[in-house]
């Protein structure tokens, strides 16, 4: 009230607005980051964007222009009783940019759209360009803090507006019949231009009668010569002040008219009673105007007063997750905004990933994912945390090793979830049974082997991609075959001491198209670990053990110490770990997928068959050389693991095949697939590779033959 | 007593001993996994080692044969009134191994040899024959559980030594006088014999006279026709029955005598006074002798009472902070079992490795560094953690980053203690001064700035190693001149979207030689990035900033958030930061270190320089390729950060000349360093190389100057 007493200075008599305040909402700047990161990008182009004003608030409360979520549909529906406010959104790349930005030009073009409008009585027929807004915006995503410089375009006059009475309310001047007329006649308005609030509106009233009508019915209204009223609705609470909205209006109307009565309508519901009696009446003297562009007022003050941006910070009040998950989703879609736009996220994010072996590549593998925003991540082993292990497996600490050492399934689970909360990670601690390890000791060892094998198929079943990341050659065997029969992609990771394997399977037709697949390949000769074929595509391409001419068996009996530990160079699984994914996620990129034809080290120099690169089959990395080569191989007609005789075999027998592979020795799976023949065959000619193989180490020998083709 | 009358069975008078009990002590087994892990590695050969045996304890306690850390010293000293006892060491590599020794076998050729000292009366002279042990190991140094298997090899007669009467005490027999002149007489023979206690002795004995010789004395002691006691420093302390040294002995005298007492001497401490009351007399008789290889016996009971070897779990006695430091030793030594036998651990290990940042490549490289058992890093970061960076930088989690974060730093020591007690981590917020960033401020910015310089000058001095890992360019300015300066070898990393480059900086010659090198060289055109010559040596190798033709400024201001953020596929990291700490080990394992030559991607068909393989000067990696190159290049006379003239200034101007970097634009370096001129005379003609320098994404865009050299 002693602000109004003051702003209606009887001696000047000059009419002021209470300006609008920005209301932005959190559910707005959330908006914004999604737009900015998903669809905007680099893009600095203004948008429109839209916010509301509201009528109904109790006295004391500020004039608010609130935007919030809804911001960005335009065409989207606006809250009852409120009216839209359409605006254009100028989002800078930089703080720079943003601080630089010539608010006087944006301010004008604003405020000349809107004189145009006036102009072409366009403003007439949509009343809504009378109340525009600018948002001027600088998103720094890193720290959640949003820089913003709201405006309101309006137009005045130099010489200002007189008011020829001190306003008054609405009750001071009608009686209640009018009042309720007047309500009802707006209310049968809103109904007519199918809205719950219109912001320009004029009204004719007798003693009785109150009739109202939308603004582009000016010419017809008029034309009866009776006093005409302005309506607006006014967001203002002041008693002695209207709201910003009526100041277009006024000089819309100054272009016609020297005085005019205005009805600041206020809809407000007190105690449960809704009641307008407090709409404001006032009567302007409208300056003579020369139809010139008339100047422009409406950048913001800031919070101390002062022509100047805002800033929020939002960091401080989100939910530390929810903070988290944008955070990590942040720096993924930036590499879509500039390096590689075509980048599927969803693709990789979505991934479910099921990790065998939570050592030294488990760890390793897990975080890499976590990198890609891979959410869904479920570990298999069934060993616990020893001494030596946290300062080569990443997941781990010393205090995990105390007592015997927790379970590395599930302390792999428990860490994932303290590195980022919103992990989807699952442990199992369970053993998977192998070739050459007998279970057949006592019923509840077949027992318990029949379940390890059901749990490990129901695992494989319910995710997308498998990693092979055990420290023995034989515990690859049983995942080999289940997602060889199951379709699902392998990726193969394993070590030597300076060199490494990472690789993924070969991924079979869908089960009824293998022998459209398999006739005219089987005319080509299929040697094991022939890289001497290329553009092999990825259902032809072989598994672990196809470069294999002995079956999986015992490798653990009878080694020595530096054979049971992973003795290798401790950068090694870092960089197998971090390829491991990486394959993964190139290959998630191919539109073929796991079927893409394998890229090989030729292809170095062609066309990247994705947005991320080549696909190869394997990659053999030589840490001592730091050099990687990516050698190419067809699948093993006699593979002890991916061949079609031992997925039949599977497929029919189930169980009873498998418990007869773990129970005897390698000779079982070599008499079944026919390598025990060709041994036979090869024995006495030259072996036409220089692979020396029969060793428990036989990626180290494979290696050897790589070398010598590279 | 019981037992002691059950044993001396009056109806058969057989004389029964009390077999040795083996007490291995912690001190063993950590000695024996020393020698496993440093000296033996893969030799199964016996080993010597060597025990002893007490005869003062009191009544109660079985008779020990002790093995303590001193065991693998043979010639060093044994506890005073302890007599040794040589033993032979079988440790086997394997559990099946250790199982499947002929432990019968082992017996009989130590039993044979016994035998033969014997015979051949060597026995006379060496009487530690007679007491020999075989101990079988199989330590499994992951678990800390070490499976043993003790052999005292003891003759035998088949058919048992008859006892004449039952035994009696040393003062059942002898006078006080007798017993103390027999004490005087064998303290005076362990004088003449130089020890404080002699295993076996021969005595005669009159009233009055205690005569003591050693075994050799045997034919003139015996000469005199009196009668002879034979003398046995008896460990036992039961009252019937004699301890096992005994034996072997009694197979001596059978080749000799039919009949003989036996003195089995006992050398207690009773209540603060010595006593040798207790000794026992023995009077046997011992079989007709065929001369004849007798039967053996001695392989220990295991703690069940049967035939079988024991186990000690020695981690859950262990203190569990030194078990995780031998635990983690362990896989390092494995390395040089079989696979680098001429690494040289303890350079690396020894290593004290500066880390500047402590970001995404800062987190990997001390983890690999963790992995290779570097004790000694330091962190400088000023940055703290958000919300982002917990899944991409391996030391942080979401806990970290509430609150406003921690201090990177801090919180990276944190954590490497956490992961290994053991670490001597140090961390320190500071912000590295950079060229282009003003520190003139005011008075105070500058005496930071200055604080800060002196800081990292001392801490760069208190390094062996400095690793360059910040997320800008400008900030590795300071650190290379400095380190340049004081001849430290820089590990720098660099990341972009699908590359990255790992480097080594040359290192420069001592000060005051650098004349000497430059003379030769300076008839050799010298230019950025150039990696047409071969055969660089490590002096003369370029920084991080020689392939760049512009100085460092500031790169932050005005940038776009992807390129605030580094955006890089979440493997390249892990890739990038495993290979600098890789190179820096494969470095330290040349005898000239930095010096060494840089090996090339040409080199990769040579031998390698050393035993981990090739020292280039650059590893530039390409994700999407999966692919690397080893280009090498020289310094360059212009470079900004490590030409003559740089340091030049530095090393005369100090900080002086360094805020005039910092305060003024780049071309300060760049006039400085002849750059400008460079670029007038270039201007114009065609530019050498297809370098498209001049962005603040140096590093990306001579990625593609090295593609087109690769």
């Amino acid at each position: 009230m002693a602000a109004a007493s003051t702003a209606v200075d009887s001696a000047s008599q000059q009419l002021q607005f209470a300006p609008f305040c920005s209301a932005l909402e959190a559910g707005f700047w959330h908006q914004l980051t999604q737009r900015k990161l998903n669809e905007y990008r680099l893009d600095e182009s203004p948008k429109s964007i839209k916010g509301y004003y509201y009528n109904g608030d109790p006295v004391g409360l500020p004039t608010r222009l609130t935007l919030e979520f809804s911001a960005f549909d335009v065409k989207g529906p606006t809250p009852a009783r409120c009216c839209p406010a359409v605006g254009t959104l100028y989002n800078t790349n930089t703080f720079e940019a943003f601080k630089s930005c010539d608010k006087k030009a944006l301010l004008e073009a604003a405020a000349s759209e809107i004189w145009e409008a006036i102009k072409s009585e366009k403003s007439l027929e949509d009343p809504s360009v009378l109340c525009r807004f600018i948002l001027l915006t600088f998103a720094d995503l890193k720290k959640y803090r949003f820089f913003y410089w709201f405006c309101f375009p309006a137009l005045c006059f130099s010489e200002g507006i007189r008011i020829l009475q001190p306003p008054i309310s609405l009750e001071e001047r009608f009686s209640p019949t009018q009042i309720e007329a007047l309500q009802g006649s707006y209310d049968e308005l809103c109904q007519r231009s199918g809205t719950t609030a219109v912001p320009y509106f004029l009204v004719k009233y007798t003693e009785d009668t109150v009739q109202l009508a939308p603004l582009h019915s000016w010419r017809d209204f008029f034309k009866e010569q009776r006093k005409v009223t302005m309506g607006v609705y006014d967001p203002c609470t002041l008693s002695q002040h209207p709201g910003w909205p009526l100041r277009n209006l006024l000089i819309l109307v100054a272009c016609n008219l020297e005085y005019i009565p205005v009805l600041c309508f206020r809809d407000r519901t007190l105690q449960g009673t809704r009641s307008i009696q407090h709409s404001l009446l006032l009567q302007v003297q409208l300056p003579d105007w020369n139809w010139g562009l008339p100047k422009s007022v409406g950048w913001e003050k800031n919070q101390k007063g002062a022509m100047g941006p805002r800033m929020v910070n939002l960091s401080e009040c989100m939910d530390p997750k929810r903070l988290a998950e944008s955070s990590v989703d942040l720096n993924l879609k930036l590499m879509r905004w500039r390096l590689v736009p075509s980048l599927d996220l969803d693709k990789v994010v979505s991934t479910k990933c099921l990790l065998l072996g939570a050592g030294t590549l488990g760890c390793n593998v897990a975080r890499t994912l976590m990198g890609w925003g891979v959410r869904h991540i479920t570990f298999v082993d069934n060993a616990k945390i020893s001494y030596s292990n946290p300062v080569r497996q990443p997941l781990y600490e010393f205090e995990d090793c105390l007592g015997g050492g927790k379970s590395k399934a599930l302390a792999a689970v428990e860490r994932l979830q303290k590195i980022f909360p919103g992990v989807k990670a699952e442990g199992h601690t369970l053993s998977i049974p192998m070739p050459g390890h007998p279970v057949n000791f006592s019923e509840a060892t077949m027992a318990q082997a029949r379940q390890d094998v059901e749990k490990l198929e129901a695992l494989i079943s319910t995710h997308d991609v498998v990693f092979l990341l055990m420290d023995t050659r034989e515990s690859r065997w049983l995942p080999t075959v289940i997602a060889a029969s199951q379709r699902k992609l392998i990726i193969n990771a394993a070590l030597g001491f300076d060199t490494f394997v990472v690789m993924r399977h070969g991924l079979k037709r869908p089960k009824g198209m293998e022998s459209a697949a398999s006739s005219p390949s089987s005319a080509e000769p299929s040697f094991p670990g022939s890289s001497l074929f290329s553009n092999i595509p990825g259902h032809r391409l072989g598994c672990y053990f196809c470069n294999d001419v002995v079956a999986p068996g015992d490798s653990t009996r009878d080694r020595t110490l530096d054979q049971q530990c992973t003795v290798s160079r401790p950068g090694l699984a870092m960089i197998a770990g971090a390829l491991a994914v990486e394959l993964m996620v190139s290959v998630l990129q191919h539109s073929e997928g796991g079927y893409a034809i394998a890229s090989s080290s030729d292809d170095r120099m062609n066309e990247p068959p994705t947005s991320l690169g080549l696909v190869p089959h394997q990659i053999r990395g030589f840490l001592s050389r730091f050099d990687n080569v990516l050698p190419a191989s067809l699948a093993f007609d006699k593979c002890t693991a991916c061949s079609p005789i031992v997925l039949d075999h599977y497929e029919k027998d189930g169980f009873r095949f498998l418990s007869k592979v773990f129970n005897s020795s390698h000779s079982f799976l070599e008499d079944l697939t026919g390598l025990t023949l060709l041994h036979q065959e090869t024995q006495a000619a030259e072996y036409p590779w220089n692979i020396s193989v029969f060793s428990d180490n036989s990626w180290r020998l494979v290696y050897s033959f790589i070398e010598a083709l590279a």
